[in-house]
């Protein structure tokens, strides 16, 4: 593997001949099973796997942890290099942010929903890293995870907007074995607050079995989630969405296969999210 | 030389092969000598010259003259024919903005200042089409001129910003023989209005004249040139601006190689633009 940390560097072990077949997998590095995945994802499908570790600031609030964020680059390191991915790029924020940098990617009306309410400028931060990545590995295919399902969506109508021919792969999301999805931030939870979060994941199991046992109530959907939330005195609700997967809206009646069923909730400072998908994010 | 109305067929029209050397020539036709110039350019540079022909609602601000725009695509079509452009790509509103369209490029700090002031909006548009048309086209190099001397300094940061490896090509100002910088909206002009409208270009004469004399007070300079606008009641300033070429920041020292000097005047309901350069917009 590897591994380089600037972009002149990266462009120099990524090969001339567009046609490789090269997958990228963007991550903020504090990799787990989730982030593996993907990159055997990629591997399976493409000849050569880039892998992304950067901390991103653009997508981090002045309220965030961008400091306190997770950083283990030896630990990702061999981790990626155990999995066969055969480039890491790792730069630091001059590298992807040189002064001034001014330019910046706005998927309008996507990004103000669900996430975008309690983090502005995320999606914006997010989009730009992203088409920036885009633009320096060129990849045949991008690999992302579903837990960050707007993240996913925004990314999308991204390629489609920008007329990019990347294809986009959204992999299922990876659980813990008591369910909670993995996330890097699950490790600012005590012990009380992580048995609490679990109702996270149990709720969006409730909004999983209503459905299939057909209630299209968007409504109804979200009431059992909030009453199954509420039952955890240390977790606040951020957000519970049942919306169409296309435009984030929410609507009366549930679609099947073009339905997103959301929820962010905070333990202490710690906000975590986790989704239901009924449909299809990948293109 | 090949005309493509659609993306579909555009991208069939273009080499697989990367390395063939494309130029690409945006425009919003209603060509001139301008214009062909870029095209000479781009022949003179690259093996296969795109052209495209597209009037971009999204930089149109509302009260702005999108629908009276001047369109003439069977003489623009000959006169491509003519100069030996290879592909010319003609698409309408709903190629390049299909329904749901999202997502917009801003340059910061860049896109309020001069133009951007009386038309917000105005370089969102411009960067976010010509970024589509960078990522459809794929060129080696494109071809702006410099009478849109702040559309190529965006364009130049976009490049930079997003780590794309396009040359930017500015060309000259083409004026016609009375000293006007040839504008497709010059043909809005009454006989009295273009008389009137020569105020502008002897203005930035009188701008260099005094920089190559060797006045380097930013606010002497603009007095000139005000009080040389100021002779024609048909014109109206909308704004006279000696700034950096790097950030269009109003210094009280020009520094020469890296100024720009710009004024934009209104003669009726028609808005002119010029400029002199001390510097390089190319890279």
């Amino acid at each position: 593997m590897k591994t380089c940390r600037t972009v002149a560097s990266l462009r120099q072990a990524l090969p001339a001949a567009a046609g490789a077949g090269i997958g990228l997998v963007p991550t903020m590095g504090a990799l787990h099973e989730g982030h593996l995945s993907l990159v055997r994802g990629s591997r399976r499908e493409n000849d050569i796997t880039v892998v992304s570790i950067f901390v991103n600031p653009a997508q981090f609030g002045p309220g965030e942890d961008l400091q306190r964020y997770p950083r283990d680059p030896e630990r990702d390191s061999a981790l990626l290099a155990g999995e066969g991915a055969d480039v890491l790029f790792m730069p630091d924020a001059s590298q992807m942010y040189p002064s001034p940098y001014r330019t910046y990617v706005d998927v309008t009306g996507l990004d103000e929903k669900l996430c975008g309410r309690s983090r502005p400028g995320h999606f914006r931060g997010v989009a730009t890293i992203v088409l920036k990545l885009f633009n320096l590995v060129r990849p045949q295919r991008a690999y992302f995870g579903q837990k960050d399902a707007q993240q996913a969506l925004i990314i999308r109508q991204l390629l489609r907007d920008l007329d990019l021919s990347v294809q986009l792969r959204v992999l299922p999301i990876v659980r813990d074995a008591d369910g909670l999805a993995l996330s890097s931030r699950n490790i600012y939870l005590s012990a009380d607050q992580r048995r609490a979060a679990l109702a996270l994941p149990r709720s969006l199991e409730l909004a999983r079995d209503m459905i299939a046992g057909g209630q299209r109530r968007s409504r109804v959907v979200r009431a059992a989630m909030e009453a199954e939330i509420a039952r955890e005195p240390l977790l606040t609700v951020d957000y519970i969405a049942v919306v169409g997967l296309d435009d984030l809206e929410e609507a009366a009646e549930i679609v099947p296969g073009h339905a997103l069923v959301a929820a962010a909730v905070r333990a202490g400072q710690t906000r975590l999210i986790d989704n239901y998908l009924s449909g299809d994010l990948s293109c």
